[in-house]
């Protein structure tokens, strides 16, 4: 005896939350919404999933039509599904988050109507976001907070070469507390996963300080093993 | 000029990846399901959310409904939502996980007619799951032997008081590997937050090994701030 089984139709969306750091201050990528009942809003990238389309390929997708920018490492970290989360009824959104260098990135350009514009904006001077876009946003905050404690994601949103001071700036933006900075930089030396270069930053009017470039590989030998017995 | 939205009414269900230790070996909680077309099928416990629930509450419900089991610490791990993952269409799935004490768990018993019977089941045997049940067990078994290196998880899935070939039985579990036994005895005492007890083990015909606990507050002690340079 054969059982017939409904067939399901549903619809949910994803919200990108990206990171980058820009001019000294953590940011993160906003667009500005552009149809009808929500024109005008500042919103994080989100969209609706399209019925063909795995939930992975439609944040890529999403990202790039309202923003222009793709080939990012995006990571999924959070479902957010309270019941009245959308006017529109019971759509759950499925949240990803990346880290960039805003330096190599190229020029915000949305490629479809649904956005007017995308832009950089600071996490400090968020205000009030639409939906439950500030839930979302403090969810993926606090899980980059969390990850600054045993993943080196400082040097993902860094510049190829920075200063002590812009690496300090970037973790009391992160963790939202002022540090000391003798302590800060004897801590960060004393691991030896800072390479000092011959360089020194360009153009500024003030005395120029030493260029430091992650070392990734001495990272790993220092860092793997510390509480795993695994290898 | 007001836009009509239209409303959406979505299907999306709840699976759940529960870890337990239980005879040295690493198992996971699985059941019988009872109702057609799924009848006799041993997947993870997993169902539909309501309308009017949360996705939170959701999982809570559902484990118990299926296993009898309440009151876990579950916690969102992963959203699967592959086009074909479900017969029915397009039934996205939020996977929990969690990590328990088989120990100190009361029996398992279904309180709903959708599952016949709730077990543990050893990760070594699974065999074939059904839907894609398989993805979501394997991603929560990266995920924990992922944890496994910063987090102190071992002591959740062991007895109060266990003896160091439990835990080395239980990392191999994990990691899928054969550990050597006195490289592991050595660098796990050598941490400092393995307190050994004044206790042997009872009731073995073998030579009763000493018992450790685990100091928790010496764990945050040693491992706060390794990389952090938060506090």
């Amino acid at each position: 005896m054969e059982t017939i089984l409904p067939k399901f139709d549903s619809v949910f969306s994803i919200d990108c939350v990206i990171f980058g750091f820009q001019a000294n201050e953590l940011k993160i990528l906003l667009i500005e919404r552009n149809e009808e009942p929500f024109k005008g809003w500042r919103a994080l990238p989100g969209y609706i999933v399209k019925k063909d389309e795995s939930i992975d390929d439609a944040a890529e997708r999403i990202l790039y039509e309202l923003t222009g920018l793709r080939d990012l490492h995006m990571e999924q970290f959070h479902t957010f599904g309270d019941v009245d989360r959308h006017p529109q009824g019971r759509v759950i959104t499925i949240a990803y988050y990346a880290l960039i260098r805003i330096d190599v990135q190229k020029e915000l350009k949305p490629v479809t109507n649904i956005a007017k514009s995308a832009f950089w904006y600071p996490v400090n001077e968020l205000g009030k976001l639409p939906f439950d876009h500030a839930k979302v946003f403090e969810t993926g905050f606090q899980k980059l907070r969390r990850r600054l404690g045993y993943q080196p994601i400082a040097f993902e949103l860094l510049p190829e070469k920075f200063t002590l001071t812009q690496l300090q700036t970037l973790y009391e933006a992160i963790l939202n507390k002022k540090l000391d900075k003798r302590n800060f930089r004897k801590k960060m030396l004393s691991y030896g996963f800072l390479k000092e270069l011959d360089e020194k930053q360009k153009g500024v009017s003030y005395r120029a300080a030493k260029l430091y470039r992650f070392d990734r590989r001495k990272y790993n030998k220092i860092f793997q093993n510390e509480l795993s017995i695994n290898g």
